[in-house]
C-alpha cells in the first residue's frame, strides 16, 4: 500500500472500510472520514474527524466559484469549531506552516499574510472592537531549514507566553492522485502528523501535544513522482485489455506483488514533486479563499 | 518512441545513432549532437548543432561551482558565435521567452532582467562606450495567454524596426529524464522549434524564419508526468529480475508494444508537470549564470 | 512655477484659469481640465481633455470602495472611448509602461498581468467568442534601462505589424501634492508626454505620433523630494502668523523669488522619490481596479 | 532639534559633542559614537557604542565593492562580538524585524532568508559539524499588524524556550539626511529602542530587557518627508546669499525658531516616507552583504 498521502480519504480508499460518507452540495462534494483507533493503526493517520471538500467541479479562477467555495468552508469550519466548543470568546492562534520561497509549500504563509488579526487591538484599544469580533493572532514560524529551530518549538513557546484556547494550522499537503491537487481541501480536528505536508513537518501538532484543540486545514499542492509511477503501473495492470499479457503478474502472491510495487516507488525519491503549471496562480486564489473563510468563521 | 523532450541528445538516445560525441572537463561534461537532414526527420528536431552541457556533478548552490559553469558556457558560447560569424561589431537581441509568473517557465524573463544592455548607449552617448563592448538589446515579449499576440510576431516586428545581426533566445525546456532537470544546459544554432519549451511555444524562431542567426540557450526545468510514467514502466519491464513475469510482454510485436506505451503516456496530459522542490532557488541561480555567461561572451 | 507633475489639474492650479470643472459623485469627485492650444503652452502639457478622478474619500483597502471606484472608471472610460469613436468592433492594444522591479513604477506591467486579452482567440478560434467581446491585446515593453530599446520604438514596431484602431496606455505618474499619491486617477485622450511618468519616459506616445487614438490612464504613485521641499517653503511663507518675519521676502520681485524657489527645488534631484509606506499593497489594489475597469469598458 | 532618526551619529550632530571619532579605510569610513548616560538623555538614544559605516563612496551594484563592504562589516562585527564575550561556543539567535511585503521595511526578513543556520544540525547530527562552526538560529517574527502579537513577546517566548547566549537584530532604519539612505550601516551593542525602525517598533529589545547581549545592525532605508521639509528650510536660512532677506528670522529667540521648525515638520506625518527609486535592488544587495558578513563573523 502506498501511504504517500496526507489525505485520510485517500489512505482509506485502499481498505474496504465503511468509515466514509459522501454528500453532494451542487458542485461541491463533502467526504467525511472518521478515523477511529482501529483504522488509525491501519492507515497511519491520527484518530479524528477528517473532512475532504472536493471542489474539482468548480473553477478556482472564477470569482463566483471562489465565493461559493469560501462560503462552504466557512459553514463547515463553524460546525467543527462549535464541536470543539470554540466560540466568540475563545482566543485563537492561526499558524501558517511552510516556506514562502517554495511555491507549492507557500500556502500557509500566504494565508497568514491575508488573514485578519485582532489580538493587538484587544490589548491596545479594546473599546474600538465591535461585537462579534473574536480575539485572533497569527504566525508564520518559517521552516527548520531557514530558522534552525524546530517549528513546533516556536509554536509551543508562543503558546506558553500568551494565553490561547485553540489553534488553526494551515499547511500544503501531498496527495496520491494528481487530480486532487489544488482541487480538494482537508479539514480535521486531529492536527498535523509527523512527516506530513510538502515539507515533511517533523513533529506532531495536536491537542495531545499542545493541550488545546488543533484544527488543521490543508490543501494538497503536490504529489510525489513515485505516486505517478505506481499509479500508472496499477492502471496498466488493471486494464482489462492487457489482462492476458500480464497474467503471470496477476497470479503472483501479494507479498511478491508488494515487492514489485516498492521497487516502482523507489525509482523516485521525494525531491521530485509533481505540481500543476498554474501552481503560482492557484496558491494565490486558494490562500485568498482560506483566509476569507477563516475570517468569516471566526468573526460575527 | 517518446519525444516529449526539447533535448536533441535525449531524442537521439532512442536511436543507435553515431551523431553524438562526449567530452569531459573535470566536473562538467559536454555532449555534442549533430542533427543532419536524415536524423532531423527521425527525431523531429530541426537541423543544427546541439551542445548539451551536463552540470550534474556541480552544486548550483555553491558560488565556486556557479563560476566554473559560467566560464564553461562563456567559452562555448564564444565558439558558437564565432562559427556564426558574429563578432564585436555585430548587433544582437537577447529574447527571454516564458512567463515570469510561472516559476518553471520564468527562466527567460529572469535572464533578461539581469543581462547587460548597451544599444541605448550606442544611440545616445556613443563616446562613453569602452572598446570591446558590443551593441546588445533585450526583450521579454511575454506569453500569448497574457498578451494575446503571437510571441514570434512581436519579435519579428522588433527585428523589422531596428537593425540586428543575430538573436540569442533563452527558454525553459522539457526533458524526459528528471535527472537532467536544472542539471543540463542546451545550446544550439537551430533556434526554437514549434511546441518546444515549458509553454509549448507555437511558432519557429530560426534563421530560416527570421533571416539572421538564432542561438537558443535552454535549460530543462520540468518533465511531463507522462515521462515519469513511461520511464518507470520501461524500468520495470527491463528489470532482469522480472523478465519471466513479464515475458508475454517481451514477446509482443513492436506495434503492439507501442500501443501499450501510448496508453501509459496518455494517463497524464501536459498540464501535470514534474519539477524539483527547489525550483525557485534553482531558477534564480541558473538565470544568474546564464546572464553572466552571455555578458562575458559578448563584451570584454 | 513648479511643473514637476504629470497631472494637468495640478499644473493648471498655479494659473487662474477657468479651464476646470468639478463634479461630485458621492465620495468620488471628477475634475475636468480642457487644455487648449493656449493653455498647452503655459502648463507644458499636450492639448486634450484631462479627467482627474479624486478617490481620497474612498478606502482602497475596502472591497466595496474598490468596486465603486471600478464602476466609476468604467463609466468614464466608456464615455471617452465613445468620443474617440472606439466601439466593440475596434481593435485595441493596452500598453503597460514602467518597470515591474521598481514598486512605484510597476503599475503599468501589473495591469497588463491582470487585464483580459482576446486577440489570439479572434485569430485561432473565432467561433468561441461571445457577442460583445472586443478584440484586445496587451504589452509590457519594459523600460529602456533593461531592454536597451526605446519603448516607443517597440510599440511602433508592434503597431506596424498588427492592425490596430486604438491604444490604451497605463503609467505610474508624478504629482506635486503628496495627498494625491495613490488617491487620484488621470485619464486623458492626449497620450503620454516626454519626461512624464515615474520613469521619465523619453518619447511622446500620442495620436500625432502613432496615428491612432491614444488614451492614457495614470495614477500618481510618487512626488519628487523637491516638491516636498518647495511645498513646505510656500506653506511657511504664506503662513499669516509669520508674515512679518518674512516680509522682506514678500517684497522681492517675482524674478528674484523664482530664483530662490529654484534653489530650494535644486536641493533634491529626481532620484529621491517620496512614496507611501503602503505602496506595495496600494499598487496591487489599484492595478486590480484599473484592469477590472478596462475589462468592463471594452467588453459587452 | 529634529530627532526623526535612528542614527546616533545624526542625533549627535546637532550638539557640539566630542563623542565622535572618525576613521578612514580607503573608500569606507567609520564613525564611532559613544553614548554615555549624559548624552543618552540629550539625544534620546540608549547608552552604548554606536558604529556608523559610511559606504557612500562604494557602489553597491558592483560585486567588488560589495565584497569590500562585507569584509569590513565582518571585521567590525567580530570585534564587537569579542567585546561582548561572544565566541564560537556561544549560542546565537538572529532576528529580522520588519515586513517582507513593504520593500523599505523588508531588510530584516530578507537577511533571515539568506543567513546560514546551524542550530538544528547541532541537535540532530552533531557529528557532521566542522570545527569553527557556531550554533546559530534565526527568526522573522513578522510585524504586529500582521500577527496581532507584540514582536518582542514572540522573541521573549523563544528565548525562554531555547537556551541562547546572544541576539543579533537586523532592522531597516530612518535617517534625517537622505544621502545616508542605503549608504550607511549602523551597528550597536545597545539593541533596538522603542519607536525606531521603519515600522516604529513598539518595545525595547536590549540586554536590560532580554538578559543577554543584543547587537543591532541597521541600515537607513527611508527618511521622513518632514526631514526633507526641515532640511530644505535650514539650507535656505543658512544660505549666505539670502542672509539679508531672512535677517528677521535670524534675530528671533531660539524658542520662537523652534516653534517655526515644529510647524514645518508637522506638515508631513510619518506615513510619507522618502526612499530611493532603486530601493528594491538596493535592499537585495544590502541583505546579501549583511547575511554574508554575519556568516563570516560567526563561523570559523
Amino acid at each position: 500500500m502506498n501511504f504517500n498521502t496526507d489525505l485520510a480519504s485517500e489512505a482509506v480508499d485502499t481498505l474496504k472500510s465503511k468509515n466514509k460518507t459522501f454528500k453532494d452540495f451542487c458542485n461541491i462534494k463533502l467526504i467525511e472520514t472518521k478515523v477511529d483507533a482501529n483504522l488509525s493503526k491501519k492507515i497511519k493517520k491520527k484518530q479524528g474527524d477528517y473532512y475532504l471538500i472536493d471542489i474539482s467541479n468548480e473553477d478556482i479562477n472564477d470569482s463566483e466559484s471562489l465565493l461559493r467555495i469560501e462560503k462552504f468552508i466557512t459553514k463547515l469550519l463553524k460546525k467543527i469549531l462549535k464541536k470543539e466548543k470554540i466560540n466568540n470568546e475563545s482566543k485563537g492562534l492561526i499558524v501558517g506552516l511552510g516556506n514562502l520561497n517554495i511555491t507549492p509549500d507557500s500556502l500557509g504563509p500566504k494565508v497568514i499574510d491575508k488573514v485578519i488579526v485582532t489580538r493587538h487591538l484587544f490589548e491596545l484599544d479594546k473599546e474600538s472592537i465591535s461585537e462579534g469580533i473574536s480575539n485572533v493572532c497569527a504566525l508564520s514560524p518559517g521552516v527548520m531549514g531557514t530558522t534552525g529551530i524546530e517549528t513546533s518549538d516556536i509554536i509551543k513557546a508562543v503558546i506558553d507566553k500568551i494565553s490561547l484556547d485553540y489553534i488553526i494550522v494551515i499547511d500544503a499537503l501531498k496527495a496520491i492522485d494528481i487530480n486532487r491537487v489544488n482541487k480538494t481541501i482537508q479539514i480535521t480536528n486531529s492536527g498535523i502528523s509527523p512527516g506530513s505536508g510538502v515539507g515533511n513537518r517533523r513533529k506532531e501538532l495536536s491537542k495531545d501535544v499542545l493541550g488545546i484543540p488543533v484544527i488543521a486545514i490543508g490543501i494538497p499542492t503536490v504529489v510525489d513522482a513515485s505516486s505517478i509511477a505506481i499509479n500508472s503501473f496499477y492502471n496498466l495492470m488493471n486494464n482489462e485489455k492487457y489482462q492476458d499479457i500480464f497474467n503471470k503478474y496477476h497470479k503472483l502472491k501479494q507479498d511478491f506483488k508488494n515487492q514489485i510495487e516498492e521497487e516502482v516507488i523507489a525509482t523516485y525519491n521525494s525531491n521530485y514533486i509533481v505540481s500543476l503549471k498554474e501552481i503560482d496562480i492557484d496558491i494565490e486564489n486558494l490562500s485568498e479563499v482560506l483566509s476569507g473563510a477563516i475570517d468569516h468563521a471566526l468573526h460575527f
